[in-house]
């Protein structure tokens, strides 16, 4: 293009916020012409980060301060329950690919039942749910995205193949899942602090974690059938690196070669799926900081039951890097550009 | 008693050795009179683990030069495949507690197929399996004790109970477990380097892992039914601890209520096992260095599938520490002396 | 004694109030009477640590609930700045050892530069500073005991010989210190956050650290001369441990090896001090958990330059543990009871 | 360039061979021709380090079966001592950029007193020694260069133009390094092991570190006088990063302030190097994956004593990422091309 795309961050003081930055300083068809963060109205965001220090970013402001004028997407990560009336103020023709769940839920009674009054519900069906392996066709015109979350990225890109061709049972599928503790974001919390977290380990949110809703969803789309799922987060000690061990029923017929099969068909294009040579365990350490996901599928010590492992780098895949993904696709760059293939390791 | 119990340590160099130190001099009841470590004899263990600086230890002896008529009990912690032509040189009159596999699999076709030739297959029968819990009748009569894998004592635990009240089904168990690296033990691999552990997070021995005959052969000793489950055993980036998250299929008119009552009642009365309060997720940070078992149930998305989570730290009540309890028995001690059971937080 | 000692910590509900627990639970000669956490009273203890589940531990109260007839000892683990006045407010028969920076400071001047207002001056001449292995004839007798900081600790145990000895100039030492984030308490601060800290390393307060006049006037206590010397914390991603490494200038005709002939001698006889030997490095592994302090001497490149390298766990000597060895003094136990001399490793 | 440069990696299966790899497929200008690894022949990377899976790459070789006559550069990533013959027995008109120690050194007596005999004696003059920011001019018509030290950069970077301008004492220089454990490289040691360097920090070969010689003659090529300093690493927890803290002495005159100011001014147009604004903290967290280094000035509680920090990751700006850097400056690329400048946090 003749001109750089310009982008705004709402809600830049964020992890997702920085590494949105982080990524997109190395864009060549991107500049950051906007940043807000309320409560650092005023403040550039090298005082708070000060890995951007050097670089040329413009100060952080409030969000009704922003001329949006001379911008041309929005990248939004401000916490959800906020980011419903921030969108639906913004002027008509920008672009945004929100990174909250505010508009990731289609029904509403499923978002309210989950997270409470939705205050945008009119906008609600002009968004695509952004799982970009899966929904390149309507970003390429969509104005509105919705970014995936961390868990159903991971959970979701090795199922939907599966029962996309009726290789497993829909029922009683357990995503055993476990997530490094930036993806708690930056909040205040006892939970997160490193004296905590350091040397523990522990399941959270067992039967009521919010991003369950959004695997079933996701799911659901891709089958004609209703998925019965369990989903069982953990918090591990480290920062980046979500890893979800999955088990799946095979229909008659199937083993854990023939669903491996299946992945490495459905994937063999895809530059940021990596379905792992046969028996390599996939390791949050080798996609970290980069946009790939690595995926595998093992036999266990019973027939009927496949162990599926999958893993992505949270704040990569599983946030603002896919937003980066879904940004190339809706502008028609080509796909890869200024996002990491390979993990830093070690 | 009049005077200490004397002990000796084969294997003193690795972690289960240096752990068993730890508890050991601290233990009111006991001396430490010989430890071996072929590699290292002619040294005091103070060489290798500064932490017992100023504590007077023997100098570490290649096995064949120790004199056994001074010693009551040995704890071997040797490595698997070695240990069966020790322990069967040894003077009849001693006692043994055995932290190695090799007597853990009461059926000599299972040893073989998961371990290789077993080498003194006439000892086998005398061998107690030692979960303390669930095995004092024989242990107070025991001469030699096979001490349980951190991996089945962290699983069939809470299984036990609810097995044996027929509470859940005993087909489709899952067991998903996850182990800090401490539990690969001192071996120089590269997979154990910290560089590679640290900020990484894997599965491995999907299938294959050696703990799956041995939780299998746990449960099944405690149930007329064959207990079909799956293990998938995953590494940690921390040091110690385990935590097992177990998916159980309750039978008709049990919930995860009902199935956490059974676990409350019957570990009433257990000094090293606690049920915790309903909704608090066991952590492996709040057993560490402790001889404690955490254990909780939990409701998941779907009432036929209930989850359940226990950790132990895997080097106290994993190995070092039941071995320590299973002594306690033995000698007719109190059963707690010489046994942290508050954790080691933050 | 005939009956216990009984107990009461204030501020209970912070790291070394919950370390305080841990090893009082242990302790033969003491039961624990009251807890104080203001903002969580009428909760227990378990709620927000589940280490002690299962521990007989009497309910969290506000300061002003508990009735301290029944008491013997106060140990005081609330934050800079609150104590002067709680402690002023206590009945004067109660004894009492503070945890924070309150009354370590003799002089107010300097206390009120580095402070702020000292609310109860009358009481400071009254406090003991209670470095446990050079303070052991005042603590018999002391009433108020004002426990020394985690930096101090580790700093000047090996200074305090070289300097009493005039082995070492008194001008220019340089003590550059590294601490794990629990030495930071539990306060909510994004610096002390698990995904800010791991992976990371970084000094802090240079030039400006509150434990600077405390190391200078714990230094000049023993020597007629004045201390000038640097200090530079920084922090480790890792939960416990502190480590010093202290450039000093040897006097002449002395080398590292005989200033580390002074240590030895000079701590020969102490249980929790240990210098190591020769060549040997200390690390922050092998105190973790314990009480003990292990220190050694190496030469460097120049002759007129040699280096000091000391380690304590920050929570148990370099607060709850020294705390308790100045009880175990102040009531003639032994001094070593309660208290864990090896360190949990790995 | 009309067709990219083919390079070769000697040594691909370490740690800074797999950094050299992930930075090289995203150079504009460069194709990996070919890769050694004598244990690993016959395998691809991606066997050792599936972060790389999915990227065509040559199958590793045997140094001897490689045909440098297609090759343009070779990076040698061998362990010290091996490398004076692989390089000498190379054809002359490849360049070569070597990130071992053995040609680092130009004083062979110097040389053969830390690393033993030397191989290649009449090779050494023609290296250059490539600290880019300072060697500009001589890499830009080298044949042979010799990759600084990971220790050497981070500290000579800040002391060079203080040195340069007479504005510190050239004598007491106190450089206290810590280093993330990836610097140990991948070679099996029990001091390497996860479980003894997670939560456990200490200093090591104090007194005998083979960069101490690198360091001063690094220094002493910069200014007229002996430079006489002591140097202190430390292993830290963690994978990455360099972190030294470095006490110097100001001349007449200089303050932090003015000591910071002349680091600002000589590094104003670097990419790579940033001083940080007054008072902000250099965290290797910051340049994590980066090639950037970020350095700053801080005022003791002496004016006679002012501490420099500097920070690196220790496998870009420490090894990979310089080389290529220097690679850009040998090939007329721009400088900063393929080396990331923003650091992957958290």
């Amino acid at each position: 293009m003749s001109h750089p795309l310009s982008v705004c961050i709402l809600g830049a003081s964020g992890y997702t916020g920085i590494e949105l930055v982080r990524l997109l300083l190395a864009h060549p068809h991107v500049k950051i012409t906007a940043l807000s963060a309320d409560k650092q109205a005023g403040k550039y965001l090298h005082e708070l980060f000060p890995s951007v220090y050097g670089h040329s970013l413009p100060v952080m402001q409030k969000i009704d301060e922003i001329n949006f004028s001379k911008i041309d997407l929005v990248f939004c990560c401000l916490p959800h329950g906020t980011t419903h009336t921030v969108i639906q103020n913004l002027p008509l023709n920008l672009k945004v690919i929100d990174l909250s769940a505010d508009f990731r839920l289609f029904d509403l009674h499923v978002y309210e039942k989950w997270y409470g009054a939705h205050h945008a519900p009119a906008l609600q069906p002009s968004f695509v749910y952004g799982l970009t392996e899966h929904a390149r066709d309507a970003l390429k015109t969509a104005r509105l995205v919705a970014n995936p979350g961390c868990y159903p990225t991971a959970s979701t890109l090795p199922l939907i193949p599966l029962l996309q061709q009726q290789a497993i049972h829909h029922e009683h599928i357990i995503i055993d899942a476990k997530s490094g503790v930036s993806g708690a974001g930056r909040a205040l919390r006892e939970g997160s602090l490193a004296a905590e977290v350091g040397e523990g380990f522990k399941a959270y949110s067992l039967g009521a974690h919010r991003h369950f809703p959004e695997i079933t969803q996701t799911l659901n789309t891709y089958t004609s059938k209703n998925v019965l799922c369990t989903f069982s987060p953990h918090l591990l000690p480290m920062n980046r690196g979500i890893l979800s061990t999955i088990y799946v029923r095979p229909m008659v017929g199937q083993t854990s070669d023939s669903l491996r099969d299946i992945l490495v068909q459905s994937y063999a294009h895809e530059p940021f799926i990596q379905v792992l040579p046969g028996g390599v365990q996939p390791n949050t350490h080798m996609v970290r900081g980069s946009n790939s996901c690595h995926m595998n599928v093992f036999a266990g010590y019973q027939t009927d039951m496949v162990i599926i492992v999958s893993v992505i780098d949270n704040l990569v895949k599983g946030a603002s890097g896919q937003a980066i993904q879904n940004m190339n696709v809706m502008y028609g760059f080509e796909e890869t550009v200024g996002l990491p293939r390979v993990g830093v390791f070690p």
